[in-house]
């Protein structure tokens, strides 16, 4: 007999079907016996006065056949009755927590101390399908605009992206590094596929203890040639934003944010100047913006143009990385833009520089050895359009999604600072 | 004016257009030059007597608007006339090899060291259009059948899983490890989602310089719940090589191989005496198949079933991981198995044990210590329904359906023994 989801039983009243999943609750009163059964669509209730089926563990896997019956009672409307039962498993063990209630009660490093268990409560699942959702449509835009997904290393001879904040690696006895980024990979493909983008790991040796970082997480990135400028990367951007929402919505649903046609943008010196003014604080002269800046940003965002999201350009070149595009008109910025999402920056992007003698240049102002981005510059040296691009952090985007108040709760198994288990 | 991508010109014959990409070649003649202009989408012919236009060294970038005009001596049957032509980045510098000829003919060395301009070459790009594609047949296969996509950490505690060939890290001043596969943890949360993948990087030290090992390549990994045995793994891997196919096929084209409905299957034991038979010499008594014997069945698979794929099942215990389900009526060989695609094993697969107390026998039978794989253990000790599942090398798919003679000319930045640049 084929297997039916707990979801789809109400499909099935009156007829005999099998289940199978994990005991989710076991409960005996004097004369009958509900267990629940959970499977990857949901839960079904199972009524039974067999003496058998007392005393089975939580969480044992069970194969279950029997009559699917309506009751107005039962959640969804539907139980089943008369069942037979078969353990898929051996009896699982005392559990540390309980995974049938609503709420899961153990604390965040609990929970990470026992992920395999955690993960199954329903609350903990829908970040992850949402995550999952999001990166599909992530690809499906892109993809409708001819980008080609391409695989980058993740082993590098030297950490020229930042130079701090690296893991170092024994490369066969040679030192080598985790890589930060696929930036100057994704540029280079610029030449070869003119538009790529990546989903994979990136790696941050984050010495800090923060409820928004990670050692490892995962970098949606995105990069292309033949722009005007930053506001083309900013235009597929909110596209890619709101296919990554629609797609969420389609696969996994609930509440969700609108993406709007157009998302409002300020210039980061407007912001600043608007900071101040409404603060009283002169913040004018700061070269970059604090988390309170951002949520102030976020607050403004929602309440003068109706948007969870705004976009902030024109970010001092001081504080961006050397292969950063200035504005010609104002060559102090950037064209480089944050995306702010719910108060927290979640993607940043811009246009990059394109030709060989800037880059020289670059270097030569932060007093940089050219040799370890020789063959990075090649790909300068023969040639490269203008091109732009943006990289999303997928954990930070499900937490803010979900509102998660730590980027824990919406990564499978995090890495950080303490953490290198399960 | 909207850029016109080459492959799309002759639908504007007639009309003014305005293309962009790179100077592909430039061929000086008394009284015209003709360029030839590449875009990701192919080349075009640009007719000009403009002497502005000469001197143009190959691989700039420009952006031309001209005449659509047919011409049926032109490639394609088009090119364009009345060139306007504007230098999009400085100047390129001199190659070290041509792109425009039709066969690249830098060695292989070269090329990898040259990687950003060599990638360039139209011939070198169709690996990676195939590698995008079946990558995208792999999702959409799995996606169909509510599969959840994860991300899983590629830094781990410790070097669990083979014991060899893996990378340290230094993490925070404590040893770590780069992951060789996502297999515990795929395991793991099939507990959690019942059905998931991930596509992402795995790590091998492999100190062997061979033209089809790598130190990073990519993993195209599946794990699903609720099977029978490594037959339904072997049902489902089919359908998903077949769809990878599929969309290959769709989306860049070419030659490319059938998948038959039902893939040949021949046991492991059965296999060892057919070669015996047929070479001579006795190979009954070995453990795993040599390269050589891979040919063999590849060569029989292709004579016999008229395909270009075999399953090898139930390898010895001996031979596979500690987590793999042994052949319940024939213990010393295992539910497991190979796919071997022309001749060479691309995917391994099987059912895993499920039940932890088989998981302690097989590490005690191995004289292991279990402390390392608690956390791994865990899920199990919680109930995990009988799973399997497989890994599918992704370079060296594209390398057998492309036919390279190495992996590297199949992987974008290659890392080996001796290579970390670029």
């Amino acid at each position: 007999m084929e297997r039916t989801l707990a979801a789809s039983l109400a499909a099935h009243i009156g007829r005999e079907v099998r289940l199978a999943g994990w005991l989710h609750r076991s409960r005996e009163l004097a004369n009958v016996t509900f267990l629940v059964l959970r499977d990857a669509s949901g839960l079904v209730q199972i009524v039974t006065t067999d003496p058998a089926h007392r005393g089975i563990p939580e969480e044992t896997v069970i194969e279950v056949t029997g009559l699917a019956t309506a009751n107005a009672k039962a959640p969804g409307g539907v139980e089943l009755t008369e069942p037979r039962l078969r353990l898929l498993s051996d009896p699982a063990g005392t559990l540390p927590f309980d995974l049938f209630r609503p709420i899961l009660k153990a604390g965040l490093p609990v929970q990470l101390d026992h992920a395999p268990l955690a993960l199954r409560h329903p609350s903990r699942r829908r970040a992850f399908e949402l995550a999952a959702a999001s990166v599909a449509g992530f690809r499906g835009v892109l993809d409708a605009r001819r980008f080609v997904e391409v695989s980058t290393p993740k082993i590098v001879a030297s950490a020229t992206e930042s130079g701090a904040n690296v893991f170092g690696i024994d490369y066969f006895g040679r030192p080598a590094f985790l890589a930060q980024s696929p930036q100057f990979y994704k540029q280079m493909l610029v030449g070869v596929f003119e538009r790529v983008y990546e989903v994979g790991p990136v790696f941050r040796a984050e010495p800090h203890d923060t409820t928004r970082h990670l050692s490892q997480y995962t970098s949606l990135d995105a990069e292309w040639g033949f722009i005007e400028d930053h506001r083309d990367v900013m235009r597929v951007l909110r596209d890619v934003i709101a296919g990554m929402m629609a797609t969420a919505a389609e696969r996994v649903g609930g509440e969700l944010p609108v993406v709007p046609e157009e998302i409002p943008s300020i210039h980061f010196a407007d912001a600043l100047d608007m900071i101040s003014k409404s603060t009283g604080e002169d913040v004018r002269a700061e070269p970059d913006l604090a988390p309170a800046h951002e949520r102030f940003l976020g607050d403004w965002a929602r309440t003068e143009h109706n948007s969870e999201f705004v976009y902030v350009t024109g970010y001092p070149m001081v504080k961006r990385p050397f292969y950063t595009h200035p504005d010609r008109q104002r060559p102090e910025f950037s064209n480089s833009f944050d995306l702010i999402f719910r108060g927290v920056e979640l993607v940043t992007g811009g246009q990059r520089l394109h030709n060989e003698a800037d880059y020289r240049a670059a270097l030569r102002a932060l007093g940089a050895d050219p040799a370890p981005y020789e063959s990075y510059l090649q790909a300068f040296h023969f040639g490269m359009p203008p091109h732009g691009g943006f990289a999303i952090g997928l954990e930070r985007w499900t937490a803010r999604l979900t509102e998660a108040a730590n980027i824990r709760q919406t990564t499978l198994f995090p890495r950080d600072l303490h953490r290198l288990n399960p």
